[in-house]
């Protein structure tokens, strides 16, 4: 098979990319607006190919006629749209747009992956979440992914793409250094401490539950999507919430210690910001995945093997 | 106050221009890609001014920075966006894209009625539709309808606009001709014979619902709209379905023979049409409309005072 990734210099387009260059019969088309690596310690790095390009300008230059499948994963972040709007509309929507219209006279009928996010939804937040709820995006991200989501839908109803959006929890722990996202600490508060530095938790309330998904979990689960016959949703109707768990931030801690040893949580530190606080509070932190469960995505095994994986991975 | 109407030579266009210039402390730019007629007997047809402009690559040049609000009524209706996709999306997304764009940069805040539709629901639809339902469009028509509706809502929360989505029901009785539109009969079933002409239902089930609004309600309502507090809403939460009432064929074909006469009846056929009636059996036909109502809007009266409001119409 032979697949593009766009954004595949970012944390999930460097999983996925993994996992293809680790497959001898996977070949792959890497393509962002910066050079992006081949992820070192994979075993077929000459099934890569590099392409920096703009899709805003140039998305024709990406796609080849003997692609098999495609990972729409290019966007500017949330903190980011919300910054600059402009810049949101025209990397989330109006180059995928550009993309898809690509994609629909180079391979007709392609498998697409739209990397889409829980931040479609936003109040009122309904105790249960799945996908029949309806998305209020209270944010430019969450209404870039909810347009993009709805343009998957028509294409693929109209048989010019096959895709699915998968809305992605919270990945955590993800490496790499802090960013300004409010969900950053999810990841800050297990990396920062097992390097020995400190972390800051920006509220006081050890009851308050996130819906997070591991790396692992996420990247089996790009995988799996491959597999999965069109005709499990319909055929105008294909967002799926990816499974995620609820974790609260006690048991996050309780995982740290339990694998990086007491010591580590003296390097936590719990500190109310209140902007942040406000936007962690309007997330959902609940879903019922049973959609994805009977499409045969896997479950996610918990944070403590999240935290086990992330410290594996410094070795 | 100073309007903009968009798509002003349509018959909603037409309809609220009129309701305008016959105020006269109102005036109107009336713009379309043809020019937009000043409807005839209006009291104040000098407060009109008109201006023939593609919106696609001239939004400027129809913004003017004394606007009060704007109405949205341009576009490509449901049969031909289905028939002609790039056109569906050029002139009902990146159209209206650009004109809030432009609003936007020229008249922050300003009041937007954008005109949505029920075309923006589809399977499954629920026995009893309200805004809480999570729209699923089956056609190009209503994905483009949600994803403006989702710009909407994004450039009101971020404070670019202060917009409002109004999801019309089937406007019926509509004058002019039959179109390609599946909901066309439902106009035509009582205009052709008035006019002593044949008319055809495509399908056999006198007990079968569309939910319709006349032209008199809609455009009230689309007055109405503008002294609605824009905290009546979330902020980024802005369609509203506009009031209709669920009539079946048999009270249709009541009505016509209550204002029209027996014999009237003599012209219409039933004769199934297949794909029309598929088309028609998947649309939503029974709404909770009591959000609109909170509002002030206000309910339709009901087919046969449309029926009676299109006789004297004719005179």
């Amino acid at each position: 098979m032979h697949f593009l990734i766009t954004g595949a210099a970012g944390f999930i387009g460097q999983l996925v990319a993994q996992t293809i260059l680790n497959e001898e019969q996977y070949t792959v088309l890497l393509t962002d607006v910066i050079d992006p690596p081949i992820p070192e310690g994979v075993k077929y790095p000459q099934n890569a190919k590099i392409l920096r390009a703009d899709l805003c300008s140039a998305a024709e230059s990406v796609v080849e006629k003997n692609l098999d499948a495609v990972y729409i994963f290019h966007g500017i972040m949330s903190s980011g749209s919300e910054e600059n709007f402009e810049l949101g509309m025209r990397v989330n929507v109006e180059a995928t747009r550009s993309l898809l219209e690509t994609l629909r006279k180079i391979c007709p009928g392609v498998r697409v992956i739209y990397a889409s996010s829980q931040a479609v939804y936003g109040r009122p937040v309904p105790d249960i979440v799945d996908e029949s709820i309806r998305p209020t995006p209270e944010s430019s991200y969450g209404a870039e992914k909810l347009i993009c989501e709805t343009l998957v839908n028509d294409y693929t109803r109209r048989g010019f793409i096959d895709g699915f959006s998968l809305r992605f929890p919270t990945v955590s722990i993800r490496p790499g250094k802090p960013t300004a996202a409010a969900s950053s600490f999810l990841s800050g508060m297990i990396r920062e401490p097992l390097k020995g530095q400190e972390s800051v938790i920006p509220l006081q309330d050890r009851s308050f539950t996130s819906w997070v998904c591991s790396p692992r979990t996420l990247a089996g689960n790009l995988m799996h999507v491959l597999t999965v016959p069109s005709l499990s949703l319909p055929l105008h109707d294909r967002p799926i919430n990816m499974p995620g768990t609820g974790v609260t931030i006690q048991e996050m801690i309780d995982a740290l210690e339990k694998v990086g040893g007491k010591d580590k949580l003296k390097l936590i530190k719990e500190i109310t910001d209140p902007a942040q606080e406000k936007i962690l509070r309007s997330w959902a932190n609940n879903f019922d995945n049973s959609k994805a469960y009977k499409m045969g995505f896997q479950q996610d095994p918990g944070f403590e093997q999240a935290v086990i994986d992330y410290k594996e991975s410094l070795r």
